[in-house]
């Protein structure tokens, strides 16, 4: 019957799909702390006795110790990080680690654990976030007037400013750090004492526990505190569409980095190079970035698909939430430290970005601009003429500021000199001084709003 | 080369591909609405006229009319909702008409209108949720005392009542509820004055239209402005997670109306007959919104790859954006409205509920805690005597507070008849008062609480 | 209690959840193709006499044709499909009408017209892949010679030629021709005759059932022939491989056909221009292509979560199978379309191609090869010489090309001049004669080969 | 600037997010078995020397064995399997080492050790699967006459027998079966000697290495061969549509062992207790098989993710391809042994499935159906009679057998008392004798047709 991996049978299986162990481990930190806090009420509320207490947070210290300096023993047989702990607590400290498990049990246990460790992360994105802003203010500010193509379909549409396009970057990672404050906000609630799922008996006070392990509030029903995984789906909610924001930032950095382009030179540190050919340097973080996209999505829908259609309150299903969050952590960290490393490290080439800026006919649009605010043309009669400027450049395979003042008067009469102003890329970009626009001054403007933004924490 | 469906080859398949008027005809009203700010702001700006303007509002206004009124032809030819008005614009008003598309582009303009659609439609949620939960509280203060099964692994663990099973998904909801508001909060900046990608020369007033659309304040980066469709993706990233919480109520409805449960008997209204079997009662409804939460995971999981590795600014995949939310939204307003309409329909089988409740050994835990209370046993060893209790109570086929004190007392010998008083179901509900818990006075302070917040909006 | 869109209540509410005629409409040519298969069977097997027989198949035949001229009524009181088509065959032949349900119900009904519809999708996928990789083959065959740069991480590896990375996706485009089959094959069996979920007492003959309807056998097991969608996940899994597939080409195609890579020219049919710079051509068809992949991938990830954890055998969360499927598929056939235009129609630049394939060093791997075979060194220390002649040329900012023998002969002494017959672009293309390589004549033969493996059909 | 985690800077945060040997290491045995066919085609076609094959092979032997015993020092500096092995083979057998890479590449390396292992994973889970049908087959004949309700939305509809239902199950893992051989089949091709993407100009033969490693013949074109990932992504297809049958085994087993349902026991192996309840057997097996569909969903969409919009031919995104299918397959294996256990060990509770079985009046489709059969009712008639049957019946609160004669006339005088046969839930189930019905002379055909079509392999 049990052939294979699983030869030794359904003690085998069984062992292999239940304990949580390998895993769950990373919240040895999260459980001892909220162990004390629950010891440390329970004494307060004349539960436990004050002795029982030192008991117990004494001996849950030192396996803190054990466990951070490699002495602990991990047991499968104990299935997950809460037993492993209170198995050795009892060979520490006796009969006294049985009255820990008073008024809780696993499945509150287990939920304010993860909340910790979650809100922990949160923080952790929240810092990394912060240091990947301001990279790319940084580089804005070094860069506010320097011009480069700016792009729709991937094609030159209208020139603009290699800083105003990191400050793009800086709004899509400003929301995200508004996505992971409102998520840390919505989690501040502490599960500890909603027990199996009823709450309990023992005159037990959930606000003290809740502020000792620095949440909020309790939270308020406790079938819905030990059935609840919303925090971790709105943490992966959050880390994906963070992700897709860097996965758009790598693909540009591959693209900009392709001879082609040609519009940054990458670090060594963030690229490969190759035994063969020297001057290739391959923006391998920049792909595993946008590849890890993939990879936190896949967690997302991962742990959607587990929750849906879970009967209340705790189904053993919910053992796979962690694997998801804690994978998804480590590479959304990632991801962000190697951004911010690449949009520091990079060379910015910014006479291949000015040279592809005044390319591709990229002023047309100050061309109509000006016969609808000089000559009072309406905007789809501009739109006509200057199509028809275009074409005569391209037929003459120049530049639209080439063309002479005679040839353009032939296409409109009403033009005069003053639209050569126009024509040039500094003066193109220069001129978009509406909010938000892509004129230095504007975009320097931003920057200030920024800073002082992020000063305010 | 082009046979079937395409025969006519190549305009036609780029018609089929291209064209968006099928579905973004939906935003005519916002489109409207953005127009005829955009050419106020316009006139107060000086950069068009104020009879122009005039026109321009009256026009469109003819136009939302005939579109309300099912009199406009719309045209594929014209590929999408600007292009459908604007044409018509320009035959009702003649030459104002292209005035209106001075200082903004499609881009802009599609990116005002999606994120008023969406901002409307988060208020239709926070509505519908805000019934919802209006529907749980009324069965939690009729149920507050009713007494049922609680369930951790869909096996019998402790009575609650089912008025506090009601209040675990006020919680849900709840929290669905803030989300909705974090995320309607974070798009509240109008993006219109972005033009193509790259801001304006003319002299615009970006807050004037901001506030005139009722955002909060202007975008503060024309490239971003075009590119971002965080709205959107924050969007189905809550509507997954509300999903997912009405999956699992669906899912308990559908186990619960079983012949085999028998806890509640749905309404005519909510459910199919069979012409056959009239005693059956498909709960068609519930089954429909358990299903339709792979919808809405469907529709997120699409647009975060559509946005993956997306270079800035504006690329036509965005244009895939629409249908998903626009799906979504239909989808999740339709589950809401089954799932209030179900909770509110439905007959709670209470006896069904109470004989379930006292079944299962439900109360053990109830003893453990009285030998832990009563007699300071360590908790650890109060589980083992009880565990004993409730072998005895198997093996003579009888409920745990039918066995003799006698037989108790073989066991533990310091069990006394007071131990009678936590064995019934109704003490053992009453008894857990611990903030959250399932005591009716709890369940009907957080009725109150929910009351009290819902009430200030 | 109802307000808004479902102001009348649950009647509106549960119409707008249950009814599936908005859909299931697109299965009536299969559903009135498997009544009549039914109807000749009960007819052969005496179940109904053959009067009633003529009367139901005339009655059907009708229906067929008052659909198909659109003077059919639909009614979304009578829900779906089948009970639109009976309920209007009772009407055309009265009494023998309901004798047409005899051994069979909905859940068979709609097993059947739904795996009916699916083999007639793969059929189309099937011609319309073929025509795809037809395409390539004539681009193949066209550029077989044709030198073009062949990029690893976006960088320049080594040259290929543009009929090699053609023959690249005619690989891929022929792994999905032969999932489809497979998938065609599998879905292969009828399901009609399972009834509700157990069979019937009815003396019917399902393989007569099987035949007419061009099944190659009856399904074996009543139960799973109403509870199995495997043929429409496998449908939806298969499409988003293809439109992986797809999405590869679409990027290819609007990287290539920006102005700095200038390897396509498109054509007009499959892009957009844009009013004022007419040099622009948007790959818009490309771009869509790309992004309707998220689309596909949506479709599936609803699917596998609608049916996760489905108890046999119906339940209602199976209706939720058609629209994902339906829309999977008009997305797929429209994506193969526009691909299979975009290849046969775009210009190809051979110019800026051989520019490119010159550039970046890429024969390198060419020098060193040429050390291991002529000079007998071992390839890591090929390498090593190779990235010094490389260094060398770089710093003299020339080809390896155009380095002088001396030159390299400082590098290392054994260098001849026959180096250079290996450092053109040319030669190293046609030294490619590994099986499968590079080499034109193996382009070649490759294109025979797929030519006369479509011709097998 | 480098903070926290990545506080050495960049260095430390390439190498985490570029090194694979954490995972890759994996693939030791498929990248050594690689080598060493390579190494002697190379000798074979004189393009190494024999000497030089054979101190090849036995470093790579001997690098096998340090792998297996545990001595191997796997370097993260190293970044990949390729280069330990690679690295180490150099330090055991000098300048040889440098020979064994000539005339491919890191791109087919990886290829090929990778498609090795997904097709020894496809073999694995072939013989799996074979088990667990084999499972559902004994327990199918020990109960093909066993009865049970059959159910649609979970509400009773027809009496079936549980030996059908489990075949059933065969269906499904049957079709698995299949997938998993196509699957096998098509990736049944060799990728070594495309090198880089160009394939070589050495002379080297890429049949005999195919043949030497299993493979069917080599892969046609080198650049798809480097670029191609379908195989994993056609593994986590069927994977994921394997989970969805899982789970949906696992939804009854949870729902089945309530005691409201009580129609199977779960073996003490495959369930947890409670410490404190030990009537209480938790399905934990079968909870975490239902949730672990959702981690193969996640990885299946993850990798269609990183797929997606990839230029050819390798880009580094690739290399995330590995965890989401190593991950996938172990989790699968589990989840299939874990079944096969539970299926294998569960005790049916033969007389609450036959009690449940006769109650809800399941046996009304046969009254309607004999009512066609013996009076010659159109069936809609037929129904209606019946409905008022058990409408009656439901009045008395007695089962549609336990309606004397007289009542039933009265609602159709035809009615005789050879009615009674019909009522039985035995003579209903035996009576469904239609191919593939529930009947146990048809579930025992099945039963023998699946023995045969296993036994032929």
């Amino acid at each position: 019957m049990w052939g294979g991996r699983f030869a030794s049978g359904p003690a085998a299986i069984m062992e292999a799909i239940n304990a949580s162990i390998g895993f769950d481990q990373k919240l040895y930190a999260q459980d001892i702390r909220g162990s004390i806090a629950h010891s440390e009420m329970l004494a307060a509320q004349g539960i436990i006795t004050a002795e029982d207490q030192v008991a117990i947070a004494e001996g849950l210290r030192t396996i803190q110790r054990e466990i951070e300096t490699g002495s602990f023993q991990f047991s499968r047989q104990l299935e997950d990080i809460h037993m492993n702990v209170e198995s050795r607590l009892a060979t520490l400290v006796g009969p006294a680690a049985g009255r820990l498990h008073t008024a809780r049990s696993r499945n509150d246990q287990v939920a304010v654990d993860f909340r910790l460790w979650v809100k922990d992360e949160l923080a952790r994105v929240d810092h990394a976030l912060t240091k990947l802003i301001a990279a790319f203010l940084n580089r804005a500010e070094e860069h506010a007037a320097t011009v480069m193509p700016g792009f729709t379909h991937l094609q030159t549409a209208q020139p603009v400013t290699f800083g105003h396009h990191c400050m793009a970057y800086v709004e899509m990672f400003g929301r995200d750090l508004s996505r992971v404050r409102d998520a840390s906000a919505r989690l501040d609630e502490s599960p500890l004492g909603a027990a199996a799922l009823a709450g309990t008996g023992f005159p037990i006070d959930r606000h003290s526990t809740a502020q000792a392990l620095g949440f909020r509030e309790p939270t308020r029903n406790s079938i819905d505190s030990v059935s609840d995984r919303d925090y971790a789906l709105e943490f992966l909610s959050l880390s994906a569409i963070c992700a897709t924001h860097l996965s758009r930032l790598a693909e540009e950095i591959v693209i900009w980095s392709t001879p082609q382009f040609g519009f940054i030179r990458l670090s060594d540190a963030f690229s490969t190079g190759s035994s063969i050919m020297p001057q290739k340097k391959n923006p391998d973080a920049a792909e595993l970035t946008r590849a890890k996209t993939g990879r936190i999505n896949g967690h997302l829908i991962a742990l959607l698909t587990v929750m849906k259609g879970l009967p209340l309150a705790y189904s053993k299903d919910m053992q796979e939430d962690k694997e998801a969050v804690f994978d998804a952590a480590e590479t959304l960290d990632l991801m962000v430290a190697a951004m911010t490393g690449m949009v520091s490290d990079m060379t910015v080439q910014t006479e291949a970005m000015a040279r592809a800026a005044g390319s591709g006919y990229s002023t047309a649009t100050d061309l109509a601009d000006w016969l609808v605010r000089t000559l009072n043309l309406p905007f789809r009669e501009a739109h006509h003429v200057t199509g028809r400027a275009v074409a005569l450049a391209e037929a003459k395979k120049i530049g639209l500021e080439e063309l002479a003042l005679a040839d353009l008067q032939s296409i409109h009469a009403g033009i005069t000199d003053a639209i050569f102003d126009v024509l040039s890329v500094e003066n193109s970009v220069g001129s978009r001084t509406s909010y938000g626009g892509t004129a230095p001054d504007q975009v320097r403007k931003q920057i200030a709003y920024w800073k002082e933004r992020l000063a305010q924490g």
